[in-house]
């Protein structure tokens, strides 16, 4: 299933992407698309055999801005240089074990909405990442299966950084990964069974139509099942978390000088196979 | 006023501690101690004004649980080796501007709940510090005066360290930070009016009675005002949100070999002038 959720920021209604691509009201079935929905396997059920018999009402998607497709984000766990190239680019000898790092769930925003450049920021740079919703709690896992089993569902993430703030400001990669708007998210949730082989998933992103990063997640050092597993001997992680997987080569920070980072007005545009397209204006604040 | 959260884990009601130290439900006022309640004046003016005139419900104390004094976290920031005496002890220089990582709020717990020691864990270590819980939003702020305005009060945070995930596991601190139960926090959220000098306030822990940390907020290198107004320029604060600013010396790493880490029975007990005690059990997991 593709879940969604559309409507102005804040009180978005949860929806359904049917397989004829037409948008479906699923507000008579759940109160929202959150945590205690992707732990309820009966309540999945019946919002899949809504969709199935189709009895979900239709809904008008003209003018519908689309939201995060995940309400009440616990945690966002982000793994940082993850792509064998994209460590390569930024100098980096590939990681004996995941690095982690955190987003705060209020830097979430819709796929689609601006983008805010921080005040003093001339480093704000782009990475299209596979984001895992966790649908399971996750504690000491100790095999691939019961990894890939907490997975609800895979969603395009945007993990915007500013580069000076993360690396130049005094140790500590969270200062630059935690400004306002800087993890745009959807716009679907695509459930996992929709995702046969989350490493043959193409990863592409574009600024201002030319394209800058063109990856696989068969390049990730550290597949999905293997970072869930691990970070779950770290963290416990709960229905409604996200792993944010990490980005392929391409970020500004990999080009040579002058690094073309962003500016007021550039357009981002960023898709992952299967999970959908984002757009994102950037604003100056 | 001192705000507390009183009952089982998940299922705690508001609650406030008079002035002649009597428990008071809270429960028929609001609904629970978080982000909107801190946001609104209104509401805080007629639970002070309740207070005041004795028309608070006393609640029984006997055998109940105090859980953390906020529901609904929404981030903790969290300022890395700012007092003097505890950059001294690491070998670190004092840090020309705060350093910033993250706990996920999902790890917080009630001030004498038990904490769990990570399974693999040998350096499991202790840290008393002084949270600063927003009430109003912080973005871009300039001046001292509107950093402290945006700080609806004060609690002590046991911000519990695994110093081998944190330091040799491979880049970024938050991997060690955020382990299941790795923040108490509590008892009380003490209201801001009651603490006129958050830089004067002595901060004690013991682990099995032997006192181990002995600081005071003044030898902050990064005063809380400070702190509040810095972070803004990187991260929006939202109500509900905590600061955790850091920990003065004599934590288990700044000790000679072989250092004191924390162990399966260890008790560790902490307190912060006018904001309480926490007590804690640590427990193999």
């Amino acid at each position: 299933m593709k879940l969604l959720r559309v409507g102005t920021a804040g009180a978005e209604r949860p929806a359904l992407l049917d397989g004829a691509g037409v948008l479906r009201d699923l507000s008579g079935l759940v109160p929202d698309i959150d945590g205690t929905l992707l732990a309820d396997e009966r309540k999945l059920a019946a919002v899949r055999a809504a969709a199935a018999f189709g009895e979900l009402p239709r809904l008008d998607a003209d003018g519908l801005r689309t939201g995060p497709p995940l309400a009440r984000i616990g945690k966002i766990v982000c793994i940082g240089l993850n792509y064998h190239d994209h460590a390569r680019e930024t100098g980096a000898a590939p990681p004996a074990e995941p690095i982690l790092f955190l987003k705060a769930p209020d830097t979430v925003v819709g796929p689609d909405d601006p983008v805010l450049l921080p005040r003093g920021s001339v480093k704000t740079d782009w990475e299209v990442e596979l984001a895992v919703v966790i649908g399971r709690t996750a504690r000491y896992l100790e095999t691939d299966a019961q990894a890939l089993a907490a997975v609800a569902g895979y969603a395009v993430a945007h993990d915007v950084s500013e580069r000076a703030f993360q690396l130049e400001r005094g140790g500590q990669w969270d200062k630059g990964k935690n400004c306002e708007t800087f993890n745009p998210l959807g716009p679907w949730l695509v459930t996992a069974d929709e995702v046969p082989d989350p490493q043959a998933l193409g990863l592409r992103l574009w600024v201002n139509g030319e394209l800058k990063q063109h990856g696989t997640t068969a390049d990730q050092i550290f597949p999905v099942a293997e970072v869930v597993r691990y970070v779950s001997h770290f963290m416990t992680l709960h229905p409604g978390d996200i792993l944010n997987t990490g980005t392929p080569a391409g970020v500004a920070m990999g080009h040579p000088d002058p690094k073309p980072y962003l500016r007021g007005g550039d357009v981002v545009e960023l898709e992952i196979d299967g999970l959908g397209c984002q757009r994102q204006v950037f604003l100056p604040t």
